[in-house]
Formats: C-alpha cells, sequence, structure tokens
C-alpha cells in the first residue's frame, strides 16, 4: 500500500468539510440575518470540552481486535471518538453542537487489510458488538447512528489505511479502488496515469469510495460521467461470514446484479472494501458557462431536452427564481442584482474537438427553450464555489438560522407537483412553528426519464432545532412519498430516511432486505437499524 | 385490456420461432455438407406422434386454479402442453425431436390479470405444485425445465393474455408494459404513439417482455438504446407472498436496487406482470452499413474506440475471419467469394442531422483504424436478415448438423484471451468425439470497459448429439470461468450454466439468492432448480 501524499486533514467533530476551507458569512449575507432579526443562540459546546465515558467494549473483544488490525490500530481517545460520531448532516451538527455523544463509538479500529476487515468482524459478530463502517464520515441522513440497544458496544470500522490505488487497466478503462480512498486521493492518483474517476459530489473533500458506493453518491458532473452506481463493475464485500466478490463483466445476464444489491446497503450487509470502477482519460478541455432562463419552467424544458434528445453536458444542473436570486452558486457574491429567472450551469468536459460540436448543438437546444448566455464567468464561478457552499452552514448556524438541505428524484412529468408539494410542505411545517423559511431548489441531475430536485431550506433557529427541523423533514419525507417520488436521489437512506424508505419498497421489500441482511451478517451487528428497522 | 392486432402465431414445440418465416438450406449450405460427409441422422419423432400422461395435478389444485383464471384458461391438451415444453435451444430441440417429455408441464394456466397471476401462485404454493412463468418460451439456457422432483405437478403459467399497453407518459418518454407482449406487438402498439423501444433480440419474434426482464436481455441495437435491464425504471412482481412493485424514479439512492434483483430472477423469485420502461421517439433516419477490417484485433480496436470515446452508433458488432467467410449476415447467400477479413456492422437510428454527424465522426475512427467500407448494402442485408439466422438451424439439424450457440461477456483486455480459450475449448471438446468443428464468433455488445463474445459452433451429429453437445457446453463453461468472464451477457443462467454461475457468485452469492427465495417464495414452487439448485 502507497503512503499517503497528501496532507493528512484532520476533519472537526462539529463542523462540515475541511477546516482550513472554512469561510466566514458574506457582509451580505449577514445584513439579511441582522434584517430578519436572526441573532445567535443555542451556543455550541466546543468538542474539547465533552468528556465521554470510558468505551463499553468488552476486554475479550477488545483482545480480539487488538490481535486482528494490532493494538496501534484500536483507539479510544475522547477526540479519536468524536470524531467518528455521526455525520454532516445539520441534525447531526446540532447534535455535536449541543455536546449529545449518545452515538459516539467505544472505539476506532482501523484495518490494514479486506482480511483484518473480516477479522474486526468476526471479532464483532462473535463478541455481539455492533460495527459503523466509516469511511468518509459525511453522510447526510443519519447514516452513522447505529441502533446500540442489546449490544456490548459500538466499533467505529475505520477505512482509512485501506487507500491504495490497486490497480489500473489502461485498455478496459478500469480502475481498482480501496474503499478509504477520499475523493482528492483518487484523483491524484488517478491523474499520475492519465485518467479521472469524474465523480465530485459537494462532500468530495470528505467523502471516500465506499461511501459513494454503500450509499449510491452522485457527482455534480453525472450528466457526463454518470452516477458512482454506473461507475462501478466489480467490488469486494466483507462481511462476518467471509468475502463476496461481485462483478466479471461490465454487464451480464449471469442472474440478479448483485452488485446492485451491495451498493446502496449503507454498510448493513457488510463492509465495501474496494471497488473496480470505470475510469476515463483526464478531459483535454473545460468550459463551464451560465445561461439564464425566463422562468423554471423553460429551463426544465431545456434540460429535459438535453436528457432525452442530447447531447448532454458533462455538468447540467437548473436553479429555480429563489436560489438565482439569492446566487449560491458563488457564495462570495451574496444576494446579486441579477435580471431575475433562472440561472442554469452547463459543462463540457472531453477532447476539443468533441468539446466544441456538442456544446454548439447544446446551445442551440438552450437558445431553442429561451436560454440567454450569462457567460463564462458565470460558469467559472461556479465550478471554483462547487465545494464551498457547504461551508457557509457554519456561521449560519453561528449566527442562529437554521440551514439544511434535503434532494429526491422522480419521472419528468412529475417534477411540477414534486416541487410544489416539498416547498409547500416545507414552509407550513416552519412557518407554523413561527420560523417562516425561504426554500431554494435547484435540478441537480437528469436522466432520459426524470430528474432530481435539490432543495436547501433557510430559517430563524428555535430553541429547539432539533425539534424544529424534525418537523420540517418529517413534512417533507411525507410529500415526496405523497408525490410518488423517492425519498433521495443520493444521500441515501441512513435513519432519517428509514421510515419512509420502508413505505417505498413496501413490507415484502423490507423483508428480502432483511433475509439479505441476515444471511450475510447473522449477528446483525452492521449498522442496526440504518437502512432498515430492527 | 385490448385486443390483440397482430395475427396469432403459433409456434411449433420442436422448431425455432414462427413457423411461417422457416426457411430451407441455402444451396451451397447442403453443398458444404454433403463435401463433409454430414448426412441426415437421429430422425425426429413428430409432436403430433408423442402421448403424455394425463396431467399428475391433483383435483384440488386444479379447482383452485380455475377458481383463479377461469376453466377456460386452463388447459390439459397435448399440444397445448407440448408448445410449453423447454424452450429453443438446440437441446431443448434435440430433446423434442428424440420424443422426450419428461420436461412437459401438467397444466397450462393463463390468468388475465396481476391479481390472477398472485392467486395461481397462491394455489400452487398451498398445494405443492410446482410453477414455469412462460411468456416468450424462447430461453435458450434450460429456463424452463424445473426440477419436478417432490412437487405435485407442474404448471405452465403462461402470461399471454396479459398484452396490454397500460400506460404512456410522453414527457417522462417512458411506457408501462405488460409482461406477456412478444417483441412485435410492443413496437406496433408503440408505433402508434410515435415511439419505439429499440429492443431487437434475435428471438425478437418469439421473446416477449417478462422474458426480457426476467433474464436480461440484450438487443441487438443495444450500443444505441441500451440493455433491457438498462430501460427498465419499473416493475411489478407477484409472488406467493403477494406483490412487490420496485421503481419510484429512474435512479435514486433510497438503497439497493431492487429492481436489478428482480431483474435476471429468470422467474425464480416471483412473476414479472409488468414493466415500465424507457422508451424513445421513432428514428427518423436508419443507416446500415458494412466495414471490413484486415483482422479482428484491428476491428476489436475500432469497436472499443467507439465504445469508450464515441461516438457509438445504434447497432454495432464485429464478426471475426471464420464468421465473416461463412457470411452469417445473410443466410440466404451462403460462402461468398468475399475478399476476406473481418466484417463489421454499424447503423445509425435518429435524426438526421444528428445520424449524419454521429456517423460521419464514427467513420472517421473506424477508418483510423484500418476500417475499409463494404458498403451500405452490406448493412441492409444484415438488417434484412438479423432474425433469419437461427431458422437455419431446423433444416441443419434435419441434415445431420449439429448447430449451437453460446456467448460471454468479459472486459476489453481480456476478449483476445477469452475468445481463444473458448473456441479451443470447443474445439477440443467436439473433435476428440471425432466430430470436428467450425467455431464462428462475434462482437456482440459494447460498453465502455468491455465486450461481449457471441460463438457459433457446428459439427456433424453422432448417435447422440445431446451428449455430444453437453462435453462441448461443459468446455465452453469452464473455459469462461477459467478465463474470469461471465456465464452469460444476455442468454441467462437457467441450468445450463446454474453450476458455473454458482462459482462465479461464490457460496455466499448463492446463499443470498436462496435466502431471497425463501423470503418471496417460501415453498420454492417458482422455478425449481434454476438459476440455483435447490
Amino acid at each position: 500500500m502507497s503512503e499517503l501524499d497528501l496532507p493528512v486533514v484532520e476533519f472537526a467533530p462539529d463542523r462540515w468539510g475541511n477546516p482550513a476551507h472554512a469561510i466566514a458569512l458574506p457582509a451580505g449575507t449577514q445584513a439579511a440575518l441582522d434584517a430578519l432579526g436572526i441573532q445567535p443562540r443555542n451556543a455550541p459546546v466546543a468538542p474539547e470540552d465533552v468528556v465521554l465515558p470510558g468505551p463499553a467494549v468488552p476486554d475479550a473483544v477488545r483482545t480480539a481486535l487488538e490481535a486482528a488490525v494490532g493494538a496501534a490500530h484500536v483507539g479510544d481517545g475522547d477526540m479519536d471518538r468524536l470524531r467518528h460520531t455521526r455525520g454532516w448532516s445539520t441534525p447531526d451538527i446540532l447534535r455535536m453542537r449541543a455536546g449529545d455523544t449518545a452515538d459516539t463509538p467505544d472505539l476506532v479500529v482501523r484495518p490494514g487489510s479486506h482480511d483484518e476487515v473480516v477479522a474486526v468482524l468476526r471479532a464483532c459478530s462473535d463478541g455481539g458488538v455492533a460495527v459503523v463502517p466509516y469511511s468518509g464520515g459525511t453522510s447526510v441522513v443519519g447514516g452513522l447512528a447505529p441502533d446500540r440497544a442489546g449490544f456490548a458496544g459500538v466499533v467505529a470500522l475505520d477505512l482509512g489505511r485501506l487507500d491504495a490505488l490497486v490497480a489500473v487497466d489502461p485498455v478496459s478503462r478500469t480502475a481498482t479502488l480501496e474503499a478509504g480512498m477520499r475523493g482528492p486521493r483518487v484523483e491524484e492518483l488517478l491523474l499520475a496515469e492519465g485518467l479521472t474517476l469524474g465523480h465530485f459530489p459537494q462532500s468530495y473533500e470528505g467523502a471516500s469510495i465506499g461511501g459513494y458506493a454503500a450509499a449510491r453518491s452522485a457527482g455534480q458532473s453525472s450528466a457526463g460521467y454518470g452516477r458512482f452506481d454506473d461507475m462501478v463493475v466489480g467490488l469486494v464485500l466483507a462481511t462476518p461470514r467471509g468475502t463476496l466478490t461481485l462483478g466479471t463483466a461490465p454487464k451480464s445476464a449471469a442472474g440478479p446484479d448483485l452488485r446492485q444489491l451491495v451498493l446502496g446497503s449503507e454498510g448493513t450487509l457488510g463492509v465495501i472494501t474496494s471497488v473496480t470502477v470505470r475510469v476515463r482519460p483526464v478531459p483535454q478541455e473545460r468550459v463551464f458557462e451560465g445561461w439564464r432562463f425566463p422562468s423554471f419552467e423553460a429551463g426544465t424544458e431545456a434540460v429535459r431536452r438535453l436528457a432525452q434528445d442530447g447531447p448532454l453536458p458533462t455538468v447540467l444542473r437548473l436553479s429555480d427564481e429563489a436560489e438565482t436570486a439569492i446566487n449560491l452558486a458563488d457564495p462570495s457574491g451574496g444576494p446579486t442584482d441579477a435580471p431575475g429567472g433562472c440561472l442554469a450551469i452547463t459543462g463540457y468536459e472531453g477532447e476539443p474537438d468533441e468539446v466544441a460540436a456538442r456544446r454548439a448543438r447544446a446551445t442551440a437546444v438552450i437558445e431553442q427553450c429561451g436560454g440567454e448566455p450569462a457567460g463564462t464567468d458565470a460558469g467559472e464561478a461556479w465550478r471554483r464555489g462547487r465545494f464551498h457552499g457547504p461551508y457557509l452552514r457554519d456561521p449560519l448556524l453561528d449566527a442562529g438560522a437554521l440551514v439544511e438541505t434535503l434532494e429526491t428524484v422522480t419521472f419528468w412529468s412529475n417534477v411540477p407537483r414534486l416541487k410544489a408539494a416539498v416547498t409547500e410542505a416545507v414552509q407550513g411545517a416552519l412557518g407554523e412553528q413561527g420560523t417562516p423559511a425561504i426554500v431554494l431548489c435547484h435540478v441537480s441531475h437528469v436522466y432520459e426519464t426524470g430528474a432530481s430536485l435539490y432543495f436547501t431550506i433557510a430559517c430563524a433557529q428555535s430553541d429547539d432545532p432539533l425539534a424544529q427541523w424534525a418537523r420540517a423533514k418529517e413534512a417533507a419525507n411525507a410529500a415526496i412519498r405523497a408525490s410518488d417520488a423517492a425519498i433521495s436521489h443520493h444521500h441515501g437512506v441512513g435513519t432519517d430516511h428509514r421510515a419512509t424508505y420502508a413505505e417505498e419498497i413496501g413490507p415484502l421489500g423490507v423483508d428480502v432486505l432483511r433475509a439479505v441482511k441476515a444471511t450475510l451478517d447473522p449477528a446483525g451487528i452492521l449498522n442496526p437499524g440504518v437502512l432498515v428497522s430492527r
């Protein structure tokens, strides 16, 4: 296994992303908050001030874990355990700010190989200790908050040492990647081979290969590079019963596609230790530009036509009027004096001739639908700021605002109904609590038959922002279900979407998942309560 | 449900395809057989002369079935039962020609709705009667030959009455199709809406929606329209425990993609009664043309570059030197005096401007790789004859030849090794039996990371052609496994590939499938012994 070439980032337990990239609120934003009377409240507890009880894992299990991975790779320090507590959702951050350590693991175990992962799972299965597979730690749906009832302890299984580029097949254009590699490391190592994965979720700086796979990640360039589950051609799963190796070909008719049963299983069926993915040559040309549509309807027509008849840009997203006005695309800018309408971003990556031809044809479609050019500056601003938006949440929480996002996906004909239903549900649930909300929306990912909608919600915090958001989230979940849409496009199920997901797949679907889990994880130690209830 | 508009085709129990399309051997073929000393042998038993034992299903179950679907829709006539016996593989045809009725179902039950399918499954589950879901009846891997041991009888569940186009969503470009619709009916009904599914497997005239889904079909236009499993966005599964409805969006992160667990399940987990699929506008332009490459290696380089860097034609296939010499692309032609090399077919469908642009760019790639134009006549000849090839098998069997096909799929870098291994294995196994074989091969489907190889094998029949072929098939299966390829690209697993498939997914994979089956089909009545052993 190669040594880390990138600086090691120490992520904070109570903040989004890489601490070196933290940003302050733009002046305009603070002025707007002041005008709305939003003031700091619910002062946070500093992680350094949190005192944890000693780890609860039985001595025999700890001894077995130390035998499996080496004592140096079993951590029980408070800050280590806090860093492995929950993920990056607003509720998760609020809980940490409140000093709530109910979900903190007892130990952090860092295996150095697939076989060591299997050994850890066997030790925990034998000892009745729950395991939270942890790679990026970026879940925003409560995917790192297992139900510890009935277990002798909880171990965070940190895959960070599994960070090798194992193999590259330049003819087949595949690469085998270990699960603990975070996004920047993947791209750095592939770049040396002239290749790219092309997967850029907003959590890119923290998220990792294992999480991409386990939670069916979709990146901002999905129009061109596909979803992560489209990229995976093979995977290796460690389970308490041993190893399941899947994927002998790009596609086959050899039975059900069991890869697609593991992808999205969110650490409940096993621990994905490596994946083989389709990779592509590093693009020689990149062009990003902005477009302004007179209405969301006109913009939706354009992105739908591009998705259905082509050509597809590599990046394609469309903000609604409210999001365009706030100009989230450029967090350094704050509210703008832009001429209204709906901003779309198109990006093209590839060989220069191909990019030029594709861009010309896409431009014709966009203009037929009423799009007016907003220039490459707007596109470049979006590209530069593509990972920055979520960093605004921490200073907004400090300032007394409540900010969160949620997303869903449906078929094209259902997009207007779904957008209206979710907006109304969230505004209703927060308005009823005396904290009227702004709800922003964009089309984040497109398919021939449908598209995902990504919502950003902001309002003033109440005294109990967790309860406040829980009501809004419950209303959103119900609206999504009532609209016949999927409860998540790319965030996953975790615990936050579990009840709605059970309705979505029905009791037989839940039974199927439980049966698969009982087969691979007979003691039920893997992420108990995540995805489906116990 | 609408009435059938197409003439009802009565498929014969012992022949490929639509009897109206049967063809005689071209004169050149007969001359070649004569030159090789191949003479008629193993004279067939006519289906009309076969006498079946009475149906074994217990009276109580039959009564329940008649209550579920109506007595008129429960058939026990000999020819009806024979027509529902096995599929269209050479071994299946040979068994029927030998008068072997061991796999003949006792009754043919024709439900008229999803709810009636559920009722049939419950009646059979309660009564211990095995069920063979039957839609097109075109399996070539023994998928219609369940293990009847321990059951009180076997029912063929014929989905032919479920043949409606249930819904079309022109905005989302989806259509909901019942499982019993055969290919031509699907296209006829969609054509009236200006739409096409674009799915044209070689079994198109007989195969049906339910089979496409249950066995992960891939059509000859897969480069442009995708595989059938790529087209499915939703499905409804009838099981003995009730209904599983899957698919709320094109793609989602809401757990594992359970659609992909049902697709490829080959009737063992439940009966797919309808699917919602992505459809496309009927193309305004269609161009097919031939290309000749100096070698299979050069042709493979061309099709790989088109698959990886684009643009992809709608149809893309490449015959090896042997297949090119035989000229299977035009079964009316027989051996040709063509100038050797490897013939490729490219087809383009879409809007005229888009087709012209795509064709120009693809042509440049092909010519860079050494392709020489063979003209649109060669392309049109292939298009006209695209469903005809298999009809040659019946007169070849009559003439004393043994003919069969098999297919596999792997990553690009492994294509040469796989092709050599399968060719050598089959030639060895047949040569050892004193019946040297010709083995033809083409690249039939391409992906960014790999391609499928489709083999056609012909030799003289021995006295026991079933045993003769079984040795060749076993050798081919072993060669595919030893080459790390998938045991099937689009034919499926059935019973013929079951043992190799178990090696491919390993014991944990088999356990997973058994657990899912036990959940949805607790009595194990659905296609027992297909896909995984009991």
